[in-house]
């Protein structure tokens, strides 16, 4: 197909939903190379029971901004705010622009984008209903800084594409701010698309592989899920403490996580994936999974117990000594952060050798609501 | 090849350079799916007459470090900083852990990491040497930030991954502190690898093909390489005034730019790579190409003069009332600043009509010294 014939094709189907195929018509006028661009034009639906962004695997990119609600905001207004921001993700999700969009073409290589709502429990008090989220407890390994906490609004936004998430959140932004503050904005990364195989398990800035016990399948059904399709968001901030992590040798990391840096494997065990074996007793009597290794701690027998890890990594600049800005931007959904979440964080607070090395310096919580169809938008059970 | 074989030949090629063929026995135990990590372990090399990281097609991170050095850094003590950061960028270019790397797996997926060293006028100083790059002259549009400007040694870390990036700026910092503070770092992002075909001019955040008149080929060599393997780099952070350019239709953006937004093909021409036909005119006698248009004036008939553009978009966290910090880490290379770079800025600069929505907020210039070969160093010419 010629350029000129795809150019007039992607005219048409920019009048609606579903315009990444005509992304290619924005690229110039050199000869397409239409399988190279698959990461470009890849789509997640948006409409659906459950919320996209939450079970999709992570694309290499997220901005999570966080908006504070002014005195006095009440549902109807909350109402309009979501219609609206529904409506842009709606667009943006599918590779076309938003309705205000003057910078169309940067609309139209979606790669992956999810855009994935949360109401913290303010805005709940705003509409006059009660929260299912409520802020978490405070733990003694807290650092908390306001400037990463709390928040009444939440956008997800992900995509194999740093510029697809910059120009997504520059739309809904410009949409929201009407309404609300900007709170705070943290993004982070995964590995780019083609780095890893899909499914792989990545590594964090601490070369840790993170991620490995997360439930799949059925299992992540019942973890994350309501009936309803709704869900709970924790994000807490995890500043990485470089500089003392630098002085450890491997085994000294090894101890701390209770899995080997190369394979992830636990100590009990031989492969990443081997389930740990915390009665294993080593030669001399002692558990071969110390109970103050990460893995321990954090461990999880009953599958509906388990989260959903979604961790980013972030990396900020390292300041005038040199010493980096590194951490996570720990995201986990769960159905109940009090009977899944808050139980796993307790144990790492009190015991957990890795605290050594990872400060919480930010936290907030929120809950996810129900997708939408097609002619509806998120938070109408709520809002509407 | 089982996944154990190929374990048992990755520990062996872990012992040398050119490891990266060994980073899937990092991955855990899974099945490997060779073909999907290509993008991850591509390598550049380094070692060469020229620096990579100039006319290598800029991956998707960037992060410029830029360094001060103390009052009294000599010679000797630059050399052996040059010594240490040479050796560093050898091994990590080629998916090899630094000799001080604790977390080795991180070092393993290079995804085309380049590693590419500028020296500032304050480093010819230090070590006693003229230096062939002074400070730009001030242009009226300037609204420099001392933050985000000047720097005696700069290090620009490319790859198609931001772990990676992140990684290998974690390691040269560690080992460059010692010799200096770090004055700006700034980090930047273009396409994924896989969203668009390798080649095809990117958008920037503004929305515009950036880069269509880059030169290629025989004229890339003439207008950025001298002789002896050297070029120079221009750093300057432009900052978008994206309140504003959303405020203007597509036309009025079109009539800034001379160029068609979608196509990004000159008014005088229905291609992208069109050449401009500056003589041409409308139907009342006016020129196609507008005087006041950023094509017209930054536009370069000498090949030999022309500059290479290798831009990376920003973008920080927009301000409490939703305003973008976005913009460009506008980087070129060009064998002379004074006869090649500076010319373009002056006549930007003097009627350039999207200066109304861009402003320079950083400047830098450096000195980028020729490569080295596997016995030598970055920088032997000046510090050896």
């Amino acid at each position: 197909m010629s350029v000129r014939r795809r150019h007039l094709l992607a005219g048409g189907a920019l009048a609606g939903a579903g315009a990444a195929a005509g992304a290619l018509a924005f690229r110039g006028d050199e000869p397409a190379a239409l399988a190279a661009v698959d990461t470009g034009t890849a789509i997640v639906p948006f409409h659906g029971v459950r919320q996209a962004g939450v079970a999709t695997d992570p694309p290499a990119h997220a901005s999570f901004v966080a908006f504070t609600l002014p005195a006095g905001t009440d549902r109807r207004q909350l109402g309009r705010l979501m219609r609206l921001l529904s409506d842009d993700a709606a667009r943006l999700t599918q590779g076309a622009p938003a309705l205000g969009d003057t910078d169309a073409a940067l609309a139209l290589l979606p790669a992956r984008l999810t855009i994935t709502f949360g109401f913290g429990p303010g805005l709940y008090e705003a509409a006059g209903v009660p929260s299912p989220v409520k802020a978490l407890p405070s733990f003694a390994i807290d650092r908390l800084e306001a400037r990463w906490s709390g928040g009444d609004l939440l956008i997800q936004i992900c995509a194999d594409d740093a510029l697809t998430v910059a120009h997504a959140q520059r739309m809904l932004v410009k949409d929201a701010r009407p309404f609300g503050a900007v709170r705070w904005v943290q993004t982070g990364f995964r590995r780019s698309p083609g780095v890893q195989p899909t499914g792989f398990t990545q590594r964090n800035v601490l070369g840790q592989l993170d991620g490995t016990a997360n439930p799949t399948g059925d299992a992540l059904d019942a973890a994350v899920w309501a009936p309803d399709g709704s869900t709970t968001l924790v994000v807490r901030r995890i500043r990485a403490e470089i500089e003392k992590w630098d002085l450890l040798s491997v085994a000294d990391k090894e101890n701390a996580v209770g899995r080997r840096m190369d394979t992830g494997a636990p100590f009990s065990g031989a492969k990443e994936h081997d389930e740990p074996d915390f009665a294993a007793l080593d030669a001399n009597g002692l558990p071969v999974m110390p109970d103050y290794a990460h893995v321990t701690r954090a461990h999880v027998t009953d599958p509906a117990l388990k989260i959903l890890r979604r961790p980013y990594n972030y990396d900020g600049a390292p300041n005038a000594v040199g010493h980096p800005d590194s951490g996570l931007v720990f995201a986990s959904y769960q159905r109940s952060i009090e009977r899944q979440y808050v139980p796993i964080q307790q144990r790492l607070a009190e015991r957990d050798l890795l605290n050594e090395w990872i400060t919480p310096i930010g936290s907030a919580v929120f809950a996810v609501p129900p997708g939408c169809a097609p002619d509806g938008w998120i938070g109408a059970e709520v809002l509407g």
